[in-house]
């Protein structure tokens, strides 16, 4: 008899929209994304649970047995307790205990856990993605921002009091105390979106901007590779759809600014699980 | 009956003199110091076996049991095979594999390590110096130039393909590719010995380069944190004994740099254990 498989729901909360998996350890089975709601903790909460019913009833039609839900979203978190401390793109969740509030909405015997949207996303490349055959893997979004996280010996690394380790927090002037994602805000005047079409329309300008852009991220990976050294950065994130425009001058920037030639041979690789890898990343939460 | 104590012998080899140590698993029970021969691997060698001899005597007539010596030394390293890669300080010992020379010439059944200076430095103050107490410790070595190590889950983490993990390696400007270490050459004209013997007269010119210090070293800090976010930063090298110069600072710098509040929580610390630190780290590479 072959054995059970234990099915998770997944959950990411986006400043925009929320995408939801139902997930049976390999693939996303369903999703389901809805728009979120900015302006009050209610509304959230109501879009939260109508978002995971669905999933829930899906499971509940294939006779498959949930094990409990994980949820991702960019912030200061504290895990353990499952309080969202600050978050940059929904404050009305700031203090918030969100795992609690789960748990009583929607199933309490279920299982939960909170991890940063960009965890979520490095987990799920590491785990069942671009990275499936390796041990040490950084991922990196590229999106309006620049998050990022590290897997390591089968898990996230937290580090000692946060949760989310971010390179785009990379002081890139130490004059001025400039970060990599601050400068990347500068270039792209915060819509990469934007600015690649511009690109591939032909603008000088918008073309010029793609090569700073390159230079920037591939001085972000030498120095992750410096601290780091993993086996691979694998970059995902809505601006990857636009890597041509950037990523194998970004690489071969990172070889070029690394002095270590053992170091240099880090591999950067486009991740694979498109828009739901946050989502699966957080139903990978509960194992 | 007490448990019997483990001996090794620990060699921190530097460009300038190599520093030996009969360590007990805790202090240091002798310690030799030569200069390091720079023109010949024959007489390379022989200084490091002259070295040895007085400790290994030291350990006879104590009646003390040696179980293995440890290396520490820059540089490029195949840490399993004993081989030094390429010696910024002693390009004579570029491909020397110096593991199987020292069995040959010492004890052909002791057991033999080898790693980073900064690893060793990291280690030493990890185990039985500064971060004694903590689990999760970065060092950072500045001397001539600015060195370091990851002290994680009992051991130095060390990436997956080259030995050493080097903070100054950090790019500090994305557009020329300027690192960490090379900024602080160019403040410090390669000689912050010099550099603060001026400051400590009252030149107004040696003060402002070590608030330009205080302002690199801030954000290296604050990179480290934004990756690794360690319990403490432990600050050692021969640069440390100047500390009040530009240390506070810096550790201002870093809490101003970093924006997560729980990161800033990364403490900066003084080493602990002074010039021995190398080789009673390269003594605990031996376990």
């Amino acid at each position: 008899m072959p054995k059970e498989k234990t099915y998770s729901i997944g959950v990411d909360i986006g400043g925009t929209k929320m995408t939801g998996v139902l997930f049976d350890g390999a693939h996303a089975v369903a999703d389901y994304t809805l728009a979120t709601p900015k302006d009050d903790l209610v509304s959230f909460i109501n879009v939260l649970v109508a978002l995971i019913e669905p999933l829930k009833e899906r499971a509940k039609k294939g006779r498959l047995k949930i094990k409990g839900i994980g949820l991702g979203i960019a912030g200061a978190l504290d895990i353990p307790h499952g309080v969202i401390l600050e978050s940059p793109n929904l404050p009305v969740l700031d203090g918030f205990n969100i795992v609690e509030k789960l748990k009583e909405r929607i199933e309490p015997e279920w299982e939960t856990a909170l991890d940063n949207d960009a965890n979520c996303f490095t987990l799920a490349e590491a785990r069942v993605g671009a990275g499936r055959k390796y041990q040490n893997i950084v991922g990196v979004t590229i999106g309006t921002g620049l998050g990022g996280g590290w897997y390591y010996e089968g898990r996230i690394y937290h580090g000692m009091n946060s949760s989310s380790r971010e390179p785009g927090q990379l002081i890139i002037d130490h004059t001025t105390g400039l970060t990599t994602e601050q400068a990347f805000h500068k270039i792209t005047q915060s819509n990469p979106a934007i600015l690649a079409e511009e690109a591939y329309r032909g603008d000088p300008l918008a073309e010029k901007s793609f090569g700073e852009i390159a230079t920037l991220l591939g001085s972000m990976f030498a120095n992750i590779a410096t601290i780091l050294e993993p086996e691979m950065i694998v970059v995902g994130g809505g601006v990857v759809q636009s890597s041509d425009l950037f990523l194998n001058q970004a690489t071969k920037t990172m070889a070029k600014y690394l002095f270590n030639p053992q170091t240099k041979k880090v591999k950067i690789v486009k991740a694979k699980l498109g828009p739901l890898a946050g989502a699966i990343g957080a139903a990978l939460l509960i194992t």
